[in-house]
């Protein structure tokens, strides 16, 4: 049997129990896996890897790429007869070099882990997705991900100085520097950052790091009686000089869910809650200043909080949703002047089709959660899927996109040319194939 | 003859006399031209472009592509019997979108020029290369430039949200979108950002503004008697909070010379000068901060000037160096740890081989420039060249760079191979050949 090959090179790091499999095959989104797959590699090393898909490029077997399994669009979800390769094991931070603000880790490295890591040197990873404790910085780079912190320091590429990828062929690449600037050839870093596991596997990346901020962060609210009186707060405080770390904003019925699962004090508002954090030694007179923006725009009221309470309740808001029968959400984005007429599109759609929506937004890059709900049960799900589909369509007319951070993955491949015109997919296409000729990587998928 | 095809479309716009084809034949470079350009195209919109290079690619002929000609690598160089296109005409800011910080504006616009445009919204383009006042977006944008705020702000790419591109065949395609978050499909923008020509031609671009920071820049200095000392101070410098907008450091044969063609008054160093610049309400405060770092790590003297004449001494260096026969550059980088062991290691190289050189750098990119004495005959360029590839090779030694912002063009084409393995050589072809088959793009230079 073919597999056999493999097996000579990577011993027990390939698994083909029925158990492993099961629990390998889908990710944390509403795609559904039915095949089987022929087994996982349970990668060590950037050499498993390279051994792994020459072995599958040889034989044409399609590989899908995990690491801890967290993604939202169906982008790891394993392929009948496909191979698996699972990279939670490569969890090793090889280097932190405090001096020129870097680290190298291994693809399996969890955000959170590398955070702590970093710490005692007076520095951090900026990007954090709401899953940084559980999610990998493999995945974070393969979908270029977002999270509260990027209204000040941007995406997951903003942060990545180089990688160590795998190629379709089990050819070995190493993109980036370790200089803080470098124009040698394309920037094959950040075409790597974001593709899905469509292109090559990522093993490891040099990181940028950050200088700590000085001080404790202050968390800032403000609530408004309409959204509109919010999105004008939003846009008024991005462009302002205060800067802020976050800046979220909630509908009034995410607010009331969040609060009824995880009280902190804060009142419902009758249109929309503000919350966010400023950092350094300026954060107290920064979040007063958006205290007054906020105001100026037509806050009801406006306030620093005692703790962080309102952004770890923020933070923990799927839970919340999902336990009043919320479940399934999509990730539009939307340029920030176009925020409040996004929430009351939203709400207008919610109405029209007969479905409770939360909108949960990273307001200052304008990077909209809804979240609607879903009964268990496909008409259920195809009703809620229909109402996710028309919020899409209301968001590119907006000039916005489909997808401001968790990927097309499987879930949105039918959105993909709503947004990109055929040229644009064309060009996408010929990339693709010229680095994966066979289409064994993630096929049918992420672009 | 073929070239009448081109005429019937573009008319007047299609230049072929002899003195528009020797003034658009060559950039700022030493890279030298021979031979006979077909013509010149002014193109007036992305649709004379596309007319241009469906044209060019029908009949397999190289184009090369200009905006300013300030160039310094080669890049914009004509081709025997190619077409040049010029960009120059195509100077409209289509839109300032200040509520979204956006600009949309043509790749013929002077940097500064744009600059001038957003200032009257609060806002300001942060790429700054020194040749802003006379350099084009789409310059910019082809060599991913930088500049003396990448410290504080980044390169060009991070300022980029899209980019409208003509493809080699004619065919006209849209990267990017007006948010702030994007991860549809693979970063196009980023891949164009920085590709020299060689993929498609940048006839437009969505770029990115920020808030002006309040009140005036703080302008700091401060002397030292040896570079390791300098090196020390900015390594604690840009691992601090104080995050300055300008941090430059020169050795003390460059401050001579910037000193005696444009006098500020500051003392020449024993071993090298850092300058630099904080931004923002606490300006005053992170230069002190900046000042009291210096110190601990062995600065003579550090201060605040009163203007900012030594940033705009800094800015102004290459004439001055220039003026006494200081005239071919590189642009290496280095790991900022490494940057006062390149200082040392190039005054070396330069005893080696009996050649004055001028280092200064963009310190908190490790970002090198060091220009290098060369007579103007062909024994004293190529006496230079070989102590300019000594200093590229001793910055790749060091982990670093063969260019951080000027880009490859034709004239650093032989040093690729030192920085770049054969895989992932393979691949920058294997893109290229994907988006321009026929190889009729700035062909042969660029990667």
């Amino acid at each position: 049997m073919k597999l056999q090959a493999l097996r000579d090179v990577l011993g027990t790091r390939l698994v083909t129990d029925g158990t492993s499999l099961v629990t390998h095959a889908t990710d944390l989104s509403r795609a559904v896996f039915t095949g089987t797959p022929l087994g996982i590699v349970f990668a060590e090393s950037t050499a498993d890897v390279s051994a792994a898909l020459a072995w599958a490029n040889e034989h044409e077997v399609p590989v899908s790429v995990r690491g801890a399994g967290t993604g939202l669009t169906g982008g790891a979800v394993a392929y009948d007869r496909g191979l698996i390769i699972s990279l939670e094991r490569m969890t090793r931070i090889v280097e932190i070099d405090a001096a020129n603000r870097l680290a190298i880790v291994e693809a399996g490295v969890i955000n959170a882990d590398l955070t702590t890591a970093c710490t005692e040197h007076g520095l951090f990873f900026p990007p954090d997705p709401a899953s940084s404790r559980i999610s990998t910085i493999g995945g974070n780079v393969a979908t270029n991900a977002g999270g509260l912190r990027c209204v000040a320091h941007g995406v997951t590429s903003d942060w990545i100085a180089g990688l160590t990828v795998v190629l379709a062929d089990g050819r070995i690449m190493r993109t980036g520097a370790r200089t803080r600037k470098n124009v040698v050839g394309y920037d094959l870093t950040s075409l790597f950052v974001g593709s899905e596991g469509t292109l090559g596997i990522v093993t490891e990346a040099i990181v940028r790091l950050k200088p700590l901020p000085e001080g404790a962060p202050v968390t800032f609210w403000a609530d408004f009686d309409t959204v509109s009186a919010a999105g004008d707060a939003v846009v008024s405080i991005v462009n302002s000089t205060a800067a802020p770390e976050v800046l979220e904003l909630m509908d009034a019925f995410s607010v009331e869910i969040i609060e009824s699962f995880n009280p902190t004090g804060i009142r419902v508002p009758q249109g929309a809650l503000l919350v966010g954090q400023t950092a350094g030694a300026e954060a107290l007179a920064a979040a007063t200043q958006i205290g007054e923006l906020a105001r100026a725009a037509g806050a009801v009221g406006a306030g620093i909080a005692e703790t962080d309470a309102l952004i770890e309740a923020r933070r923990l808001s799927n839970p919340a949703l999902n336990a009043r029968g919320l479940k399934i959400s999509c990730d539009v984005g939307v340029p920030v002047s176009s925020l409040a007429e996004m929430f009351r599109g939203v709400e207008a759609l919610a109405a029209a089709h007969g479905i409770r929506v939360s909108s949960v937004a990273h307001a200052g890059d304008g990077n909209l959660h809804c979240t609607v709900e879903s009964p268990d049960t496909p008409a259920g799900i195809a009703a809620a899927d229909a109402l996710i589909d028309d919020i899409t369509r209301l968001a590119l007319k907006l000039d916005g996109t489909i997808t401001g951070e968790h990927g097309i993955g499987s879930v949105k491949q039918h959105e993909v040319a709503w947004q990109l015109d055929e040229v644009t997919r064309d060009v996408q296409f010929a990339v693709k194939h010229a680095l994966d000729p066979k289409n064994i990587l993630t096929p049918g998928r992420g672009i």
